[in-house]
């Protein structure tokens, strides 16, 4: 059985028109299907109407309990409940679930090294029996990137982590493909030509375009959770724009071993 | 096969220990549980931060745009995700659910006559079925009050009219006994003496207790809830103190038809 995971990013919640053409597209979808979702800049914004200033160090969110709590109205209340909805209007039975539902993802605070990342949480275990039982149950999952530690902690998490862990503890009843939605059409070797999509990476070229600085930044950690989930029974990730849900044509990155 | 739906309100929630202490209790109720909840201070104080003036009409809240994005915020994500957190933490398997998800509650907007409540939700139907899927894989459902009309649109539903229907909706299933848990120790003679507990209230009773303008403003639609729940299957309808749900010994309302 083949089950699709799809990842989608700010370039697309952001928007109402792109979320709700990909919501769209995405209930087309036929077969076994999850969702994650990121949070885009509704956090912030709230942060902000709120007089709270986000705290980033090197790209990454630090997550104080005002913060958090942040997170958790936006990520799993508005954005995960407003997608939700949108889903059933268009006949996909979608539910709408954190970490903590079901005990799906049950993480764990950040170990202090050099930052203290607040509450930020690592992923332990992704719950894939419950999963399961929502999807024979023609259910569709839509996971928001809020978990926790099962001692009463929400956490909150990377959601391009949550799409890898989930797309690997599934791997084992299912061919996983994972997708990862983002602005660009795929991974590219000049990030201002919209042409130039790698089309398939593997392990050694990845180091390749590593060294030559081609891949950097935000992009390392999203194909470091791409091989990882390719080394742990995932058959497929691809890497492109929301698009590539319904448009075969159009050029994306293949990610293979 | 029993089954107990226990509504807590603002008076749990608000109070960090109020709320550690009844979640406790209701992880240990042996059996099928359903838990929902209302929003309590939590979303007012939100509208407040966010320089938004909550808007009331005899007790209600209109619902505008902002707000209804406020409540689904923080009854859908703050509170109902913190809920789950710590009953997993007591090894209760909760999962928190708004009416979108698995579309388990379908409503409406309310009909404008008189007064427009705005994104008020009346309740349509309770998906029974998927709610039974849950509890029979041993899950613990945790309602909030933001129900969706399947059309996308979420709606914000009063919290004890999501119990009495859930209670009507799973009562062909089960022998369902429907819990209101609120400040006081059930319904009074006289709400300054918390002995003058009224301890059994059948329809005639009721009736006469409305007369006498002893049950009055926001007790009526909570017994309104109750009868129209015990007139559609559900077996038992209680009102008392939160602790009723641990201490056998203390007065509580009962009603019957």
């Amino acid at each position: 059985m083949k089950l699709k995971i799809i990842k989608i990013g700010g370039n697309i919640i952001n928007d109402k028109n792109n979320l709700s053409s990909f919501l769209t597209d995405f209930s087309q979808i036929e077969g076994y299907k999850i969702l994650v979702h990121g949070g885009g800049k509704k956090a912030t914004e709230m942060a902000k109407s709120l007089n709270l200033q986000p705290k980033m160090i090197g790209g990454r969110r630090i997550t104080d309990e005002a913060n958090l709590e942040i997170v958790t109205m936006v990520y799993a209340g508005l954005l995960n409940k407003n997608i939700t909805a949108q889903l059933q209007k268009y006949n996909c039975n979608a539910i709408g679930l954190s970490g903590a539902d079901a005990n799906c993802i049950k993480a764990h605070k950040r170990i202090v090294k050099d930052i203290d990342y607040g509450f930020a949480g690592d992923v332990n275990r992704v719950n894939n029996d419950i999963i399961k039982v929502f999807l024979d149950h023609h259910l569709t999952p839509v996971f928001c990137a809020i978990t926790h530690d099962k001692n009463g902690q929400l956490l909150n998490t990377n959601a391009d982590t949550i799409a890898s862990e989930i797309a690997k503890a599934m791997s084992g009843n299912y061919q996983v493909e994972l997708v990862y939605c983002f602005e660009k059409n795929g991974v590219m070797m000049d990030v201002d030509d919209d042409n130039s999509v790698i089309e398939k990476i593997n392990k050694e070229k990845y180091q390749q375009l590593k060294q030559e600085n081609i891949i950097a930044e935000g992009m390392l950690p999203k194909l470091e959770n791409c091989f990882h989930a390719l080394q742990n029974g995932v058959e497929k990730v691809i890497i492109g724009n929301p698009s590539i849900v319904k448009n075969k044509n159009q050029k994306f990155t293949t990610l293979s071993l």
